[in-house]
Formats: C-alpha cells, sequence, structure tokens
C-alpha cells in the first residue's frame, strides 16, 4: 500500500546554522525547538524516536531519562571519517552525568549501576535496518549489583544478553556462535525457550560469550563501561552506511545524506519478575479501525521477546484484569497522545516493578480499511477537519472495498505451509479462487455449463480469449506486463489478475503448468490468486469480501467529492459496465472503445466478413449487419448515462488484430501443402482447405504490418475505410435520437482516434458531421453533441492550436502517447527491456503505470495551453490507463484538466485522488 | 532536375485594387508596369508571355503588334461560369481596333484581311499544356485575298491548318478525325510531308475538314472572324482547368489559382515561300552551356512544324550561311535580351518574306550540366554576381554530376556485341536503365503499382503523355527534335531522354519498336539509353559516376561554400564511402553505422553466432572474432577522414534483423513436422534438422517484437548487452590510438543511438568512457573524443537540456524522429496509407523526404535551443536521410544546426543548398 519507490519529501536542505549542541536531552524539548526552528526541523535533528521521547517527556509522560546524539553528529561523524566530531564526546559524558543525577545510579557503579538504551533513530522510521544495544554498562561488578537487587537469574539474563547484542553489534561476531552455546544449553535442560533456563546456566553460557568474543576479535570484551558507551555510539552512526539500511533508502526513497540520531536512555526492565511486563499496542484496532485500544504483553520479558515471537503474548486486554490501575494509567496516556498527535499511535511501554514507563510512540500503520474508519472517526470526533480525514487515506486504500480479499490468517498459513507458487505482477486488484483451465473455450465451458469456478491459465492472452477471461474468476499469465491484453482486459472487468509470471511454465497443450521447484498445477487443480499483491498459491484460501457500500467509505468518498476540482469519469465498453460506473461515481463515459464490441462472439463473424469483402458492395452489406448491433449498444450506454456525456471512440486497432494468427495459419497451410504434395490423406478435401485458408493468408498479409502499432489504425484506417466510421457515426446518432426520443437527456462526443494532423480532422468531421446530420434529418430529431479527437501521438500535443480549430474536446491517450513519446512498445517491453530499466534504476517508474511528468506531461501541458489558446472552452481529459493513476491524476489536476476517466472499478480511488490533487495545491498556494 | 513538388513562389494574394483594364497593348508597357506596380505583379498580370511580348516591345525589338487579356480577366470568367466579365469584350474589341490601326488591316476583311493568333501565357510556363489557335478570322472571302497576295497554296495552307486548329482546340473535334483525310491526300501524292501537297489538295482537304466539323458538332464552322475570336478566347481560358495543365501544374507545384493571359497578336507567317522561315533557338546552348546560341530552324513553313517534329529542321547556324544579314539581327538580339534578363533566353522568331519578327522569349530551360556552366559564364562576365550565380543553380541541378553514367568499357562491349540500337539527339542528360513500355498509363501502372524500371518509347509525346514520363527513369522517341516536347518535359524533370531517333519504327499499337536490321525491341525487354550521348543500347549497361571534377561545377560550388554557414558530412559506413565523400567536400563523417559492417557475409555468421550464444563466455568469444574486423574498419574511417571528425553510432537495430526469416522457418519446422508426422523421408536428418530449425525459431521467437522499431534497440540494447557495445567502443578506441601512432589526425566522436532518457545516456557514459580510458591506457596514448547522443525520440528532444549535461553533441536521426512523432511506420505507411495521404492532400509532403516543420521541426528547435542552453557549445547536426534535402537544409541552417551529413552522392546538393540558406537568409534579414 505504500509506494516504496517514491521519494520522500524532505526540508530543503539550505545551509543552515549548525545547532548549538550535539547532544539534547529529553527535557529539553523546548530548548531543542527553539533551537531547530520548526517541529520538523527538529525531527531531522533528534530522528523520530528522539524527538517523540522528547515530545513525549514534555507532555508529562513517564518516558525513562534519556538524552540525544543529533544526525548532525552522525553525519560529522561521517564525513570525518568515523572520528566524533569535536567536543561531541564531552558533551555525550555532560548528559551522561545529568542522566546519572536524575537517575540516582551511575553508569558501572558497583552498587547503583545505571544501565543504559543505545538506540539509532533517524528521521524516518526504518524498522529493525540499524542498529541497538540495550543493558550497556554491564560488567562482573554490575551484575553482581543487579543480583543483589534484583535477583541472580534477572542479572545474568541481563548480562547474557547483553554481551550477546553488543558482541554481535559493536564488534560484529556472528550470532550463530552465541547462538550454538545457547541452544546446547537448552537441549541440555529440555528447554523449550531461555526464560526456563536457570541462573547458574545463564552465567555459564556468559563466560563462553566472552570467550567467543574473546577469539573472534583477539581482544578481550570491553569492561569499561564508558569505552561500551563510545564503541556502541560509533557502531550505531556506522548503521546508517551499513547495506541492510542503504538498501532499505534505496527501496523506500529515502534521502541517503540524512544520518541517524543515536539515544541513550536509561534502562527499564520488564523482566524484573511477575510485577514487570512489556508490550506494544495501537491506540485503535489497526485492522478495522474500531476504536479500541489493541496490542500485545508479556509478564517477566524484554521488549524483544514480544516481537519476536518465542513466547505467546497476551492480548492487551488482559492488562485490566492483571493490573486495572496501571491499564488505567495507561490508557489515559494512549489517549493524550492521540489527541496530541491527532492520529492513532503505535506505543511501546514497560512496566518495571509496578512502574509504567512510555518507550516509544509513533503513527500506527494500519490496513485498508481501518484506515478509512479511522480518518472518518478522527473527523467525526473533531480531531481532524473533513480536509484532514480525507487527505489520511492514501487513494490505493479504497481500492480493498472493490474486491474480495484473502483472509489474513490463512494466507498467514498458506505461506507457512509452501502453497505460495510465485508472485509477479499485480496488475488487477483482488482475491480469486478456481479450478485451472488452460483455454478460453474450456474455462467458458466449464463455468457456464458446470457452473465451476476457473481461474484461466495461459502464456498469455489474445482478442479471441476475451470470453474465457469473462468467465473466469481470475487470470495468470506467464507473460505480458502491466498493460498486456490481459491486464486491460481483467481490469476493465473487475477480474483479479496476475501477470508476467515468468516462474511459471505454462503448457497449453499438456494441459498444466510447472512452477518453481518442479510444481505441477493440471488441469483442474485449484488456485487462489491475489491481483493486489501479485501472489498466486496453490489450493483454495478463503476470502473475505469487503462492501464498496461501507458506511465510512461512502461518508469519506462524498467529502472528497466536495474538494475535488476534477470529474471523474469512466472508461465503459458495455451497458452494463456503464451502469457499474454510475454507481461507483462516475459522472460520465470519457472512453467507450467501439471495437471491443467487434469482438463479441457472436460478431467477430460479421467484422471478419466485412474485412475479407471483396468489393466495396460485400462490405456495405456486412457494415449494414454491424450497424443494428452498435445501434443497440450505443442506446445502452445512452440510457445508463442519462443525462452524462457519453465519449464514444471510432475503430482504432489495425484490422488484422479481428483476424485469425498469422503463424497459424501458415502452419496450417505449410501442413496442408506438405500434405497434399505427398498425396497423404483426402486430397479434395485438404485443396478446398487450402485454397480458403490461403485467401485468407494473403489478406492477412496484405495486412500485416512491421509496426502495427504505428501503422493503419485511428483515423487513418477511418479516411482508408470511411464507409466502416460512418457506420459507425450512423449507429451513435440513430441510437441518441431514439434514445432522446424516449426521454432519455444524451450527449453525444464523437472521438476521433490517433490523430497526428489537423487535415485529418477537418476531413473527418467533415464527412462524419455530414452523415450526422443526415441521420438527424431523418429521424427528424436534433441532439447536441462534440466531435474531439484523442491526443496520442506527440505531433498532435505539438500542434493543438491547429487540432483545436476542429475538436471541442481533446482525451488525452496516455498509452499510446508514452509510447510514441518514449519510443517504447509497450508490449514487448514491458516483460522486456523495461522490466530491466526498472531494477537498473534506469527509469524510476514504469512510465506506462505513472505519467512520466518530464516528457509525456510536457507535452499534455503544451497541448492543454495550445489547445485552449485557440479554443477557450476545450474540453480536456484524460483516458489513457494513466487515468486512474492517483500520482498522474494529481499531474492532470495541476495542468487543468477537466476530467479523468478509468475504469469503473478505479472510480472511488479516481474520487480520493482527485480531491487530494485539489487539497494538495490549495495548501501549497 | 527541378524539385516539381515545391510550390512556386508567387507573390501575397493580399486583396489587391482591380486593374484599371482587362486588356493591354504590348505598346502599353510603361503603362501597365505603373498599374500594375512590380515587374513581378506585371507578370501576374499579364502572364510571362504577354509580359515579354510587352516587354520585348518597349526594347525596341521587332514584336508582331497585339494585346493581352490579363489573367484577371481569366479568373473572372472561370469564376463567373464561363462568361467574360463585364466590359471586357468591349476592350477587346476596342484593342482589335487599335491592332487593325496598326497594322492596316481588317479582321474579316475581304482585301487586306488580319489574321491573328490567340495564346495562353500564364505566370509560369506550361509548355503545350494550354491551347492555341493561330490564323483566326479566315473564311473563304480571307483565303481568296491571301491567295491574290501571297499565293493560293499559302492561302490553302493557312486555311486548313486553321480549321483544323480550331476544330480541335476550341471546338473539340478529335484530331485523328483530321489527320485521317490528310494521310489519305498524302498517300495518293506519294508524299512524306504536307508541304509536298498542291493548293488543290489543300482545298479539298479544307472542305473536309469543315464537314468533319459539321458532323461532329452538328453546326457549322463558324464563319464570323469575331465569333471565332470570342470562342478561341473562350478555349483558352477553358484551358487552364483542363486535365493536362492540372496535371502538369500538380506535378510542377503551381498552384491553381493563378489563371492564364490570353494573347492576340497579328499572325507573321514564316510559310509565305523560300524567303521565309521560323525557327526557335536560345541564347546559348542549353545542354551543355557553352556561349553559343543553339536552335533549329524551317524555311517556309510554321511554328508548329518546328515543335511537331513532321519536318527534321535545319540548325540554327545554317541562318548564317543562308541570309547572313538577317542572322547577325538577330544575334544582336539575342544578345540585347540575354544582356536584358541576365539570363538565357529562349527565343521563337519567325522571318515573312525577309522580316524578321521576335514572337516569344523567355528563360530559357536548360540541363544541370548548362545551368551551372552559364551561372558561372554569366559570372565571370561580369552580368551576375557570384551570389547570383550560386542562387541561380538549383541545388537538384547539381544532382546529375553524381547520377550514374554508363560505363565507358561496358559502353564500347556494348557497341562491338551489337547492342547500340540507335544514336539521336541527346536532349536530356544522364542514363537511364528500363524496360521497354509504349504507352504513358503503362508505364505509369508497371512503375508505381508493380515498382518496375520502365523506359518509355513512344513515336512523340504530347501533353497526355507527362504523367507516363514522369513514371520513367527515361524516355525515347522516334520523331521530334531539341525543342519537342518529350525533350523539354524530360529536362524540366531531369529525365534522360533521347529524340528524333528516326532510325526506330515505333508502334504503340502492337507494342513494339523495330530498329535497323530488323531488330525487335517488346515491351518488358530491357532498354538503356543515354541522353548524353543520344545512344539507345538493347539490354542492361552497368553504370559508373560521373566525376564531379567539372571545372564549372567546382567553381560554382567553391563559391558556394564561401556563402554557406552549415557544415557538410557524410553518412558513411565504409573507408571507401569515407574516402569519396572527402573528394565530394565532406567535412567529416556525421553518421557510421557500425552494425552494417555486421551484414559483410563473412562476418554475419559470427554475428550470428553471437547473438544466438548460449551463456556470456560464448557471447564473449564471438565479440572477440569481431573486434579486429570493427577495428580495421574505424582505422580505415580515420585515415580516410584524417583531420576531420569520425561520428560512429553504435549498435543500433533489433538483433533479429542479423537472423534468419521468422515466417520462412514456421514453414520449414511446419513442413519437416508433418514429414515425420507421415514416415515420409529420410527421418533422422529431418529430425536433426527440425531440431536445428526449431532452436533457431526459438531463439527468434524470444527475440520477435510487434513493434521492433519501438523495441529493444539502439541505446536499449546496449544497456542489455553492454559486452557488444564495449566491444564496439574498444574496437573505435584501438582504432583510433593506432592511427595516431601512425600520425593520422583522428576525432572520434563516440554517438548512442534512440537515447530516451539523460540517465541511459549517463549509465552508458560511465560504462563506454571506462572501456575507451583502458584502451588508452593499454595503448599509451591519449586521444580527444567527444561523446554524443542521437535525438530521434520525442522525449529525448523535450528532455535535451538534461540529456546536454550528459551529451557532448547532439545528431538528429529525423527519419526515427518523424516516425515516432508522427506515429507512423515508415516501412508500412510508405507503400500504404502515406501514399494515400499524399494524394488525398491530408499531407502536402512526404515527411520522410522533406522535415515536418511544424511537428518534427518544432521538435528540432527546441531540442536545439534546450540543449544549447544547458551546454552552450553543444555541436548539434542531422544524419537522419533529411539531410541531404534541400528544404529541410534550409531549415537546419536556420535553427542554427552546425553541420548536415548525407549520403556522399548527396554532398555536392548539400553545399549549394547549404549555401542557398545562407544567402536567403542574409537576403530576408
Amino acid at each position: 500500500m505504500s509506494t516504496p519507490a517514491r521519494r520522500r519529501s524532505v526540508p530543503p536542505r539550505s545551509p543552515r546554522p549548525k545547532p548549538a549542541a550535539w547532544t539534547y536531552g529529553y527535557a529539553d524539548y523546548a530548548k531543542v525547538l527553539r533551537a531547530a526552528g520548526s517541529r520538523d526541523a527538529l525531527t531531522s535533528l533528534l530522528g523520530g524516536k528522539g524527538s517523540n521521547l522528547a515530545e513525549m517527556t514534555s507532555l508529562g509522560l513517564p518516558v525513562p531519562p534519556g538524552f540525544v546524539i543529533t544526525t548532525e553528529a552522525c553525519k560529522a561523524f561521517l564525513a570525518g571519517r568515523g572520528r566524533f566530531p569535536d567536543g561531541m564526546w564531552d558533551e555525550v559524558l555532560a548528559a551522561l552525568r545529568a542522566l546519572e543525577r536524575r537517575t540516582g545510579k551511575r553508569l558501572g557503579d558497583p552498587k547503583r549501576p545505571l544501565l543504559v538504551s543505545v538506540r539509532s533513530g533517524a528521521r524516518f522510521s526504518m524498522p529493525g535496518m540499524m542498529d541497538t544495544v540495550l543493558n550497556l554498562g554491564m560488567t562482573d561488578e554490575v551484575a553482581a549489583a543487579l543480583a543483589a537487587e534484583a535477583g541472580e537469574r534477572f542479572a545474568q539474563d541481563a548480562y547474557r544478553r547483553f554481551v550477546q547484542m553488543f558482541g554481535r553489534v559493536v564488534l560484529g561476531v556472528p550470532d550463530e556462535h552465541f547462538e550454538a552455546p545457547l541452544a546446547e544449553c537448552r537441549r541440555a535442560r529440555s528447554a523449550t525457550n531461555d526464560s526456563e533456563l536457570p541462573a547458574e546456566d545463564l552465567r555459564a553460557v556468559t563466560a563462553r560469550f566472552l570467550d567467543v568474543v574473546q577469539q573472534h576479535t583477539g581482544k578481550p570484551f570491553p569492561r569499561d563501561p564508558l569505552q561500551q558507551l563510545r564503541l556502541a555510539i560509533e557502531a550505531v552512526f556506522r548503521s546508517w552506511n551499513g547495506k541492510r539500511a542503504f538498501d532499505y533508502r534505496k527501496a523506500a526513497g529515502i534521502p541517503h545524506d540524512l544520518g541517524t540520531a543515536v539515544n541513550v536512555v536509561a534502562m527499564v526492565f520488564g523482566n524484573m519478575g511477575q510485577d514487570s511486563a512489556t508490550g506494544v499496542a495501537t491506540t485503535r484496532d489497526v485492522t478495522t479501525g474500531q476504536n479500541e485500544i489493541e496490542g500485545d504483553f508479556l509478564v517477566d520479558a524484554q521488549g524483544e521477546d514480544v516481537v519476536s515471537g518465542t513466547r505467546t503474548p497476551r492480548p492487551i486486554a488482559d492488562l485490566a484484569a492483571w493490573r486495572p490501575k496501571l491499564w488505567r494509567e495507561f490508557r489515559r496516556w494512549c489517549q493524550l497522545l492521540e489527541k496530541h498527535y491527532r492520529d492513532v499511535q503505535d506505543v511501546e511501554f514497560t512496566i518495571e516493578r509496578g512502574t509504567l514507563w512510555m518507550l516509544q510512540t509513533r503513527s500506527a500503520k494500519r490496513t485498508a480499511q481501518a484506515a478509512i474508519r479511522i480518518a472518518v472517526d478522527l473527523a467525526t470526533e473533531k480531531r481532524i477537519t473533513r480536509q484532514q480525514a480525507v487527505l489520511r487515506v492514501q487513494p490505493e486504500h479504497v481500492d480493498y472495498f472493490l474486491h474480495p480479499q484473502f483472509d489474513a490468517e490463512a494466507r498467514r498459513a498458506a505461506k507457512a505451509g509452501g502453497a505460495l507458487l510465485t508472485t509477479a505482477l499485480n496488475v488487477s486488484p483482488g482475491a480469486a479462487i478456481g479450478q485451472a483451465v488452460f483455454d478460453a473455450d474450456t474455462a467458458e465451458r466449464l463455468a457456464r455449463q458446470e457452473n465451476k469456478k476457473v481461474v484461466l491459465v495461459r502464456p498469455e492472452t489474445k482478442p479471441d480469449d476475451v470470453h474465457g477471461l469473462l468467465a473466469s474468476q481470475g487470470v495468470v499469465t506467464s507473460r505480458g506486463g502491466r498493460t498486456s491484453h490481459a491486464a486491460l482486459v481483467a481490469r476493465q472487468f473487475g477480474k483479479p489478475a496476475v501477470v508476467g509470471a515468468m516462474q511459471l511454465e505454462v503448457d497449453p497443450v499438456a494441459r498444466q503448468l510447472t512452477g518453481p521447484g518442479g510444481i505441477v498445477v493440471r488441469e483442474g487443480d485449484w488456485l487462489s490468486l491475489d491481483g493486489t499483491t501479485g501472489e498466486v498459491f496453490v489450493g483454495q484460501l478463503p476470502t473475505v469480501v469487503p462492501d464498496v457500500a461501507d458506511p465510512h467509505l461512502v461518508r469519506l468518498l462524498g467529502w472528497a467529492d466536495a474538494e475535488r476540482r476534477l470529474g471523474v469519469q469512466a472508461n465503459a465498453d458495455y451497458p452494463r459496465d456503464a451502469e457499474r460506473a454510475r454507481r461507483f461515481g462516475a459522472e460520465g463515459i470519457g472512453l467507450c472503445r467501439t471495437e471491443h464490441m467487434f469482438f463479441e462472439a457472436e460478431r467477430l463473424p460479421i467484422v471478419q466478413a466485412m474485412i475479407l469483402a471483396r468489393d466495396e458492395g460485400e462490405r456495405r452489406q456486412h457494415l449494414d449487419r454491424l450497424l443494428p448491433l452498435q445501434r443497440s449498444d450505443f442506446a445502452g450506454l445512452f440510457r445508463a448515462m442519462d443525462g452524462l456525456p457519453v465519449t464514444i471512440r471510432l475503430i482504432d486497432p489495425p484490422l488484422h488484430e479481428f483476424l485469425p494468427d498469422h503463424d497459424k495459419l501458415v502452419r496450417e497451410t505449410t501442413s496442408l501443402q506438405t500434405k497434399l504434395s505427398l498425396h497423404a490423406g483426402d486430397e479434395p478435401a485438404m485443396a478446398q482447405q487450402l485454397a480458403s485458408d490461403e485467401r485468407l493468408l494473403h489478406k492477412l498479409d496484405e495486412l500485416r504490418e512491421q509496426n502495427p502499432m504505428l501503422g493503419l489504425r485511428g483515423v487513418r484506417l477511418g479516411i482508408h475505410m470511411p464507409d466502416l466510421v460512418r457506420m459507425q457515426v450512423r449507429a451513435i446518432f440513430e441510437a441518441a435520437c431514439d434514445c432522446a426520443a424516449d426521454g432519455i437527456d444524451v450527449h453525444p462526443k464523437v472521438m476521433i482516434p490517433l490523430t497526428a494532423t489537423s487535415v485529418e480532422l477537418q476531413v473527418e468531421r467533415q464527412v462524419l458531421e455530414a452523415e450526422a446530420r443526415a441521420v438527424m434529418k431523418e429521424r427528424g430529431r436534433k441532439v447536441k453533441y462534440l466531435f474531439g479527437t484523442m491526443i496520442e501521438i506527440p505531433r498532435a500535443a505539438l500542434t493543438a492550436d491547429r487540432l483545436a480549430e476542429h475538436a471541442e474536446f481533446f482525451s488525452f491517450g496516455t498509452n499510446d502517447l508514452t509510447q510514441t513519446t518514449f519510443g517504447i512498445s509497450r508490449d514487448d517491453a514491458e516483460t522486456g527491456f523495461l522490466q530491466e530499466y526498472l531494477q537498473k534504476g534506469i527509469l524510476a517508474d514504469n512510465p506506462f503505470a505513472t505519467i512520466d511528468r518530464d516528457g509525456v506531461g510536457q507535452l499534455m501541458r503544451l497541448a492543454v495551453e495550445r489547445g485552449r489558446a485557440a479554443r477557450p472552452k476545450l474540453d480536456c481529459g484524460i483516458c489513457g490507463e494513466h487515468g486512474g493513476d492517483p500520482r498522474t491524476i494529481a499531474f492532470c489536476h495541476e495542468i487543468g484538466l477537466d476530467y479523468v476517466s478509468c475504469s469503473p472499478f478505479r472510480l472511488p480511488v479516481a474520487r480520493l485522488a482527485a480531491a487530494h490533487a485539489a487539497l494538495r495545491a490549495n495548501a501549497a498556494r
């Protein structure tokens, strides 16, 4: 749900005055806020954890005392090649002395020893990516003092943990050297976890650990607590440039030059016996969004025990029964934090001998469902404004409500059980379960006749496969990218889809697929696929179905609609799509691809006959048969969109897409020729078949192009075969007049695809408007309509002023515009070099998913400006796949488009994204 | 030799005051010049012929008196659907009266009858395309009067000619109806031409003609001279929109809305006996450019006899012997005209009973060779400046010197072998080879639809044949002279032509020609004709390219070089090309396509093995074998270009271009599979073949792309297969270092193709510069080089500022840039819808021939501006095919490119075009 590749926004790195100090105590919040200048600058300086602890301290929460070494110190350390900046160590010592005064303990003191934790904490959360050392300050003497105070076992446990952690993190001893003696000890005691080991075992283990360190580093373990502290701070600083952290930042788009702060905090212990505990919680339920504290805790444990899962924690609600007073205090602090931060918090706490300590707070991660409920609830509780609530929900969160999802628990179990077959491109979200089927006809037969749930598995899909795809629960292909045929059709119809699963070898002939490790899935075997994550499982996973009528979602989208300026329309080819689109909030149809109607099973033969016609007369006959079919399609759209615009794009694809596969025909004819030459078989029948195949092949060869994407299609086809587009325009206007006669408020928009020159538009407009007028005259009725063009060729954008003389609207076909502007064939590239480019970082984003602002976006901006200069009221929209992408929607808002159009299932996402765009633009103003 | 598609420049058609009158007398030159405002406007108003006759009159030349009806009258006539504009006829009658006063004769007067010619005359010369009527005013009475004055035969001849011409031109009676009786008469008299027919025969023929007209038109021949005049003027007006004229204007790029003027001139007769003559001449030799009057005349003949070629005329030089005084006078007028017009003139004259009349002058059409010599001579004679001389020669004229001529040795051998069919008039130079075709329609069909090379063979050509002539490689006629229709048109359009080949009997009906000795050439047989020597050979002769060391050309190009600002470089892939390029004036290599080297027969198997390599190691081995080959290629280029830059483009095309044809492999494998399944043949051998084919097919399928033009090629290939481009860069720098060691001054430029993003460039530059540095270190030598990129993707142009951060030069690859900017696949479109677009006028020009200023040009301009903003010294050039197109070169000058690069054969053209661009830009400033 996050967008790892996006670069986080960082305050401008203008040279600012060096902060007054390298360290700040948590109690210095007011002072450091003044020094930093803003809360944001403070977070940069102290890191997320440090600034929160300081802020929590200032709010009066029981935070263990401590201090922060700033990110500036880290940067100076790294820039100085591993030397602390001048004065820093002295400041650390002074801060330590203050800490000792506050706690009444001293580091290394054999009577009242202070133990501290040393933790990283950068501006952006990078969980687990950098280093932490707990229980620092431990020596033999300190252990003895702790034993006297809290028992031998506690002391030995803390000692053992410290040596292991310090050894691994600071001294670089591989953890397996420590784990081996410990495991040996557990075996000897038949213990399942370390808490069952007695003090003497732990003491022996610690002794072994100290030997391990001596052996591994060639030096004795450092016994001086100040040396321990110095080494630990250096290790945390260095971990900023560790491989893990570097890779994480790269993936998450976090700049590499921020540095980490270091938090030195007095240790508090949840493992000081049965009146101690430690836990984590969120201030509300981050799965459902319900307003209930949710979390876990463990009695007599340290924090890492909760996270590591070695012991099963108790639900946070048990705290009320276990220690009612502490529970009330904890709840109060949770409410205070939520109120202060105006968001759900994720907190860590420890109870040391009956005293509650709050160790950390941060904004809680949440599911899509929770995000929406929490935002709406917070606004209802007046904690945030409606606008803030709208901004709190990521557009992709909304997508969740439109598709069934796998049960989270079942998914975890399936993965643990090895049922995950592969993870590939998540091109159409939602969960689907069905029996694997390897061709479209079988899929349709099993689904329609035998009422089976099927998943279509193909190397790739073609227009011929659409009926099978529609009959399936979902589709998996081993080839193809985000804009492959399978992906486009699946998104269009809301079918979950995973494509480009290159690890799967799909064999349609043997009717099976082979996955990694030789797993074979045969026809009829069950598959579960998750188009949201791109995962494909063997077997059936249980699903849960969210509801788009979820009242929180409905309220949130209502608030979003009030904020957005962009209109939201749908790409819909059939009346049933149009109806759904309207339910999802469509304010019109931004793109109806008329040729999709041609692929329907009962129509394709007519279309093929029309293409193969020997003369104009024969072609005319077949067109006459198509006319009533198209008219009824359009009438359905007009009815569904009563009162709203319906944008109908005239035929776009090259004609050979409607004809059978060329290679297959070559194989058939060659096979027949060979057989005939060998006199093998029923010669007259074969000869007849050959003649018919050869005629078809001849026509295909005639239509075949080296680069069909740049060939005879779009407006070029309309100019080349005027009868075809005239038929389409006739169908549009006959339907419009008929609907208008029935009282429907029709707003047809006739759209010309692939325009490159204004003359094309001028010529087509003349021909088509003549037909439209003729129809309206025949029907004795006038309907208002608009004539416009797609902008999907660079030249069209560059000459938009001239195009606007002949077009009343522009619609950006950003799929093709991206192809031509980049010179990339998406069908070829998305499984090929484009993937390589994304992996190698040559492209930050897939330009077919999110608009390329610098190139394609530049052309769009220019086209809008020039188009409107020539025709101020020019209506501008986008109808490419990008129309449902939030970042693209933000760009469309920015350049002043009137609307975006996307698949019906993306509409709620688009509504929210459009609101975000408007709110952010207002905020920036 | 000209550029027919170019639109002639026409003065701006701003509404100008209607001229004071519809007609002007030739003697009114000063008055009409004042009325028109400029000489140019005057030419628009009176047409070329009319304004010249008026101007000649004003210069004192003996011009027969006459008047012009203006082009405005014609336009008003055509706009008024065939009615003379108000007042025009009255003005004509007044002008006629003035003419009658000047000549002392009257139209239709039975005593002193005036005969006039009625001729078209448009702004631009369109020889033979529009109508002319001579001897107008003839009636029975007039004939009788003429007989009394100049003899019966003269009178009857004039009468017969008039009826035939008026009948054909004005009344639309097909000429064969007139030719038949005449031929019959010739047969009866055994006469070879009409001049041998006695008066009584002519009288009888005229009577037959009058019957023919009556039969054909259903009305008697008009006997009223004024009615004749009115009808003739109307016919001339209408002929402006005749099919012939329309097609000619289309081919020559002359606007269709100019209209023609009509000249009404007192007839003078070259056929009044043995002291009369008629002729045409050019003031210099328009074939070679020599400063000698060149032309033909016929004694006792009318002008049409010279042009039609029915009688073979005498060379103009004979005039000196025949009438020395007239010759001296004629020569004086020629010199005066040339001096006045500062250009070679094409004049018509008639001698009537010993008096010389100058009937027409116009700038003479000339061969390329002549154009250059004349321009250089005129400049040397100080008649024009050097700059004017440079501007006088069209860039395409220079092309002549670069086009193939027949190989001298082969020519000798052909002659020895009896392949020389005939030698006749060499009227338009150059060699042409093609299959004989005997009519224009067939020529056009074969050439345009079947892509055949044809030579048009006709007894003579007429304006109706122009389309066939344009479609042919060259033309041969058995009749006609140096100024025959075929000769004029062929010269105009740079088609080699041999005319007047009287030894050949051309039979268009039997579709064959019979040569001396009974050699028969049938349709489809090959002919080779040499328009420079006038030779026609049977069969196909090999050609060579002529020497560009022609001294006039060398001088002219030297003057051009002094004027141009654009550099001129060559596209050359091989050392031999580079050497030629340097001879032709290349200032460097602007594009070396390294992959062309891969296609050489001995290398392709290595390249294929490299592509099919199973692993990196195997690939590396094959690359190691390619390295020395590429190195030696590059060394050759550096040596040839010592001191000049050599721009080397790294591999560009998709890899499958180096592998066998996919369809063929599919057929082969299917055939083998079928045979194996039928157990037909040597199964083990077939199985082995099948396995090998299938492996290749598998690889091909892997590499195959739906739109290879937009696929894995160019820089994408370099990033995908870095070893390949590293090998190329190694070869470049090893060659450069080795050459430098030999004292060669090397300037390599490494060019990355198909860049779309600056990161591609950044990444490639890093990899490739590392390799370059490694090589230079190994070789212990440094060479200066530049790293740059092609700009051939719209996104590259749009982000040129960022690209320029990593590129030291840009080179516009306008072929691909046009494809992507227009979204047109050239390979598919140029034989498909692009032709349709050009025919339908949707595109004015083929954007792959001449740069599309509005779209592609806009991107180029923007890329130069942004690139130079980021890197002021950015070196910018063009290396697409457009680089040799004069109009594109003008554009490149305009947007400030540093150089153009084109094929070696286009270099002289480019040098001249670049000079034109500079001179025109200076003139416009």
